[in-house]
């Protein structure tokens, strides 16, 4: 679904660029070389092979249209994308291409490979965040505001408090981004049913090449284990959740009667040109919701039945993605919000 | 996000369009020229604003770029697009538009004018796929089949019995849609709070000739009040739903082993060329599940603060259109799905 | 799990009492008696087999340990609970106990006989509500209040309009609720497979009897057509998250500084007895949050494969009751936090 | 809602028994001591007011139903609970009883202290299953299976690969909640609004010693930062969800037309003596699916408004607890499971 307005508002298009169908298959066709250069190496396939399907990858443009009827046939691109590929390639080499593999294994280390830069743009996110809120600590922390508990007035603190509840999270994020990576930036190599039959006594050799060539780690074929995506998922929800609570105290703190901050250049209103709307610090709340929704759907596809479900990892493919899109927003919005504030009332307010 | 492979596999391009930008203006440009025309027959505002708006909306072009813009900065999009409207009007009739509304009076209205296309779509698909079933009882309701409870096998049903279970919920839901009619399709009119209070004693005649030059029903502003769109989209759900038992019973029918259903036309594999997958089968249990937890997200929106939350509504936006394409997307599947069912074991098993 | 301390707080006594195991029970006794007594009149069962099993049903007290091993061994309770019915029935007339019918139609029928009690409950909990909204509009609704959308002010309204808003939606969901009767509250009845077909040309005389005597409606057999029930746990969604709104409103407006309501008895804190904490309106966010997430799991379970779904069934059982009794728990708190609410500020405020 | 049949089924009592309000109130008696003796240390109370506390807490029997009001009026257990304590403790020292402390801090760390015990039982359980794992594998690995991609045969594989994908999801588990102690199992101190006021410069002290006495580790105050509950939440769900996976496997292997095993001991039905149902299996799909809703709904309280938010945080309290006995419970049937399994077809098949 195309909705641009409302991608501008809630998406994130560096984020979504990561998941762009283009993106997809480029990193699919460096797994294809990739695997060809790790197969000749062991001998798996003629370096002339090697060098052909090199050749083809690079540079390829797809024919979509047909990509998209495969899709709709298959339930994956890859056949379609093998046989525009093979018929490039032409004989006798189209017939090393993919060899061993399986569908999966391109689409998996493709989405990993993604995954990875997406995780470079998120800690680089998360990194610019907490830097704002130590900007804001070291330039107003001393500020006094109001605590509240369950809606009500409790005793007095201090902006410093506020700004520390809200960047610890971020911290403790980032360790868990760093921590993830070992786990989920790892080749998927298993061939049709996740044994590395065809590849024999190669098996180990060539996937340590590809690993090596792809700069991820090495794994045993996981095909139908996905905790570590959905682990990867969760904390998603993790971010946005926590930048939610972040949009919901400043939505609450500059409403007119508590009036505990100011937001530079609010949204404004069709029917009264004199209110100033708190639009990020809202759509931080409905991120932090949507993506609570979204990870159990994520969470749902862990039920993956015998060695490959193609419904379970559908499923992975409608929700992931936009966890990453969400979760870039979160940050995205949060930073500019975090550049909006400033704690005190309006020097003229408007009530 | 534009995932157009995904979209192929998973979307539904008719149903997606109803809620393209381009829809959605084009809806909301329908809007204004109505209120314009009631509000000039109740005199509220001269017949000659009434024409020059109505001109100024006709083959409207918009800036696509500055209502991105406006609508990341006003968290909506009419804002900027009234901007535009007016500039293209000009002086004195420009500030006759949009006259006792408001943002959500505009888009709110633009999406149940959007959603009144989708019911006819849903209920045409509806009955295909009824028929589709019925066909198939009519040509193989007798064939045996082995019924199945707990995943063990029961005892002996026929193919009648499994049709009637897929076919008879969606009779209730054609019934569910045409009851839903009444409280969906009516127009959003309540001024910047809610209340109609700038159309004075012509609140009630505007309200009423927009209903009708619209044709939609009358109501009471309904701002704040979601549960017909809630309701709605738990229709959509349930839609999924069923046809994603449809798709888990296909998925099972068709194993090798059990063989009680051939299916003409299955994917294919890039590693197992003999294989033939129920790509439909599964992607009808994807599309159920996601369903699933977007209704789930879509009912925290009701809890939609004050005269207007900008939080829960941009939650609806995230949500209501995708059940909307994924419910359709469903259909089309599940009627794909059912043309392509032969009973019985494959003349030429592969097992 | 029982906690009883976060039971008094989130959930319903009465509503709850539907759901015991033995209120299970009871009705799968009634479910039994009454199907012999249309089976004995039907002539499928011996009239003294009829008159042994409703004696023995009559003042069953179960062996509850056995049947809790039952359940754990069965996945039902009900193989084991008909063990221990045919020992208290004995010989010759327990083999006619439960004839032709499966577990599944004495545990759905038990359920929808609940559900029906359980409707009344709610149908009368919605009036006193709406009666509540109304005595406080008579009372004050013309009390002036200031409208505010993104939370934010925007123009003056009255407790009338707030009250309009949080009243409405509930005569819709009376409606709703009046409208799924006829589509809930019907038997069960289909034997092992859903086809009726041991009691051979008697099947409907027999359905139809069965219904009369529970005062149920007829239907056909609907193991698997789960889409009433989710359609049912939808509207209590629907019940628990208007009230959600309503409980977010009252916590806005009962902020200090806002203070355009008081609440009488709000909740104390251990650390701060002056605070008056509005621990009703937070509770009915709670609760609508914690439908929005069961009625996710809740549509999970329509995807119910073949002709009985251990899994999908018990999916159910772990959501519904808990959704009806979330409904039931928000309209007492709502109704509980109505008769709290005097508009206007606090005549000697705590700020 | 006391469920005793169902949760026999899909509850989990020795997990339970950790969320038992008994054992909610016993660990809150643990903190209120700790924090007596950690402040009596550092001299913010009297040693004799420290006994005295002590004396008070050690075999105290509260009221429960005077403990139930409370928790309606209070939202939380604990003022009424320290108005008790405080009446059996008498003048002059029950006024040091919960010295600079506020509900959450004794609530929360009440609940972390439990969560420490829930952690052990996890970890003794997914040792076990990982070891009856390796026990199958051991015994039975070179089984030949046949591998299934996409619900249809694909090529052969062994018992051992199943066994592999079963078991390795369950190690990184192991290593996720070891990793998980350091941040969730510290100790909540921070006073009514988070900035342990009250105890002035003794408060590191304090804090430091509350820790060491409760075995706990030493945490700033994080009354609102709730990720590492929400992030061990996830981890139950993601528990779950692998063994959800094993569920769905094992009864599609368990189909008599499959049948690639044999399970010892399934369940039996009410009409259908032959049968031998798959029960766990089904189960442990049902609870990775309860899982996956209830894990949205705890994500969806990382929303938690200001200071402290009753809403959020009821909300943590409605599905965290129930997300632990989830796991124990995946785990405990899942060991069961694969303590009935027997690879191969039955000797004597039934189909």
């Amino acid at each position: 679904m195309q909705q641009t307005l409302l991608d501008a508002l809630t998406g994130d298009s560096e984020a979504a660029a990561f998941f762009a169908d283009a993106a997809d298959i480029a990193a699919i066709l460096r797994f294809e070389t990739a695997l060809a250069e790790a197969e000749a190496e062991a001998g798996l396939i003629p370096a002339a092979a090697e060098a052909a399907i090199a050749d083809a990858c690079r540079g390829f443009a797809p024919d979509w249209e047909a990509l998209a009827g495969g899709m709709v046939r298959d339930g994956v691109v890859v056949p379609e994308l093998l046989r525009q590929l093979r018929a490039r390639i032409g004989p006798p080499h189209a017939a090393h291409l993919h060899f061993g593999a399986t569908s999966q294994d391109a689409i998996d280390t493709s989405l990993v490979l993604r995954l990875a830069e997406a995780i470079k743009l998120l800690d680089t996110r998360l990194v610019s965040l907490i830097r704002a809120f130590d900007t804001l600590r070291d330039a107003a922390g001393s500020t006094p505001l109001m605590g509240r508990t369950r809606m009500q007035r409790a005793l007095p603190i201090t902006a410093a408090d506020k700004l520390a509840n809200w960047s610890a999270p971020l911290s403790r994020h980032r360790a868990s981004l760093a921590a993830l990576r070992r786990k989920l930036l790892v080749i998927q190599l298993g061939g049709p049913v996740g044994t590395r039959a065809e590849l024999g006594d190669k098996a180990d050799q060539v996937a340590k090449r590809l690993a090596a060539i792809l700069d991820l780690g090495l794994a045993d074929p996981w095909h139908t284990q996905r905790d570590p995506l959905v682990e990867f998922g969760s904390l998603m929800a993790l971010i946005s959740g926590s930048l939610g609570k972040f949009g919901a105290d400043i939505a609450l703190m500059a409403q007119n009667e508590v009036a505990e901050i100011t937001l530079a250049g609010g949204g404004g209103s069709s029917a009264m040109p004199h209110k100033s709307n708190p639009v990020n610090a809202e759509i931080l709340v409905t991120l932090a919701r949507h993506s609570a929704g979204l990870v159990a759907t994520l969470n749902q596809a862990l039920v993956h039945e015998n060695e490959r479900s193609g419904s379970a990892w559908t499923l992975e493919w409608l929700t992931l993605p936009r966890l990453v899109v969400t979760a870039s927003a979160s940050l995205r919005l949060a930073t500019s919000l975090a550049n909006q504030i400033g704690f005190g009332p309006p020097t003229n307010p408007k009530r």
